[in-house]
């Protein structure tokens, strides 16, 4: 998409810190970090979302994710990783270009990611459920 | 493994709120829900990571949660969603079965998984691409 600004940068037209590059990704740290490390996976083409980005790119962002969290665990003093992929502004989302966050963590750091617990009902429990019946 | 929760909700050996179940995966509605609907993607075999999973049950835990964000997009009044994948303790993962959270969203939910941007720096985006250079 002509004003995407994660295409612009995918396609190297606007420069970025990029860790890695191949046919399909480009993977680059994030100018906004949650921690020392934080990179995005940003596929060349455009898909808005999760529910978008067909199924091959899909698994390979992941396998991707994967690939970059082993190598980069060994890079940095981290200490875990979250993989994060928001979906929708109500989320998170602020570039609606699919993208995968990967957040290196370090004991201490405080950096949110996280959310309180709350408890699933038996109620609730069979409303989703019914909600979903047939549906997969 | 035999002391694995996991391992036992993932057999079928333990009860749990299954919306789907295939020869890989179970999902899985949340005892602790961030959000109405906060399901689990949890493969059947047990790797404690991203890392440990291969890369072909990683690809295809991505496009297994594709499919249910996008079945349960429809079955719920949600606005979006995160997909959240920890690994470490202080990533918050707190059972080290591996497993993606998909948690819809609310406008007006507040229910966290965000963090407060910081700067990546010109020295530390040039200090972690170099620990990074040749590592792929």
């Amino acid at each position: 998409m002509s004003d995407c600004i994660f295409c612009k940068i995918a396609a190297g037209e606007i420069p970025s810190a990029t860790l890695y590059e191949d046919e399909n990704f480009r993977v680059i740290l994030d100018l906004g970090p949650a921690t020392y490390g934080h990179a995005l996976i940003i596929p060349k083409k455009h898909y808005a979302n999760l529910i978008e980005i067909p199924d091959e790119l899909a698994g390979k962002a992941m396998i991707l994710a994967k690939k970059v969290v082993t190598v980069m665990t060994k890079a940095l003093p981290c200490d875990g990783y979250n993989v994060v992929q928001n979906n929708g502004e109500c989320a998170g989302q602020t570039v609606f270009h699919f993208h995968i966050h990967l957040i290196p963590r370090y004991k201490g750091d405080h950096a949110g990611v996280t959310w309180k617990p709350g408890k699933l009902t038996d109620e609730a429990r069979d409303e989703i459920l019914k909600k979903a019946a047939g549906k997969f």
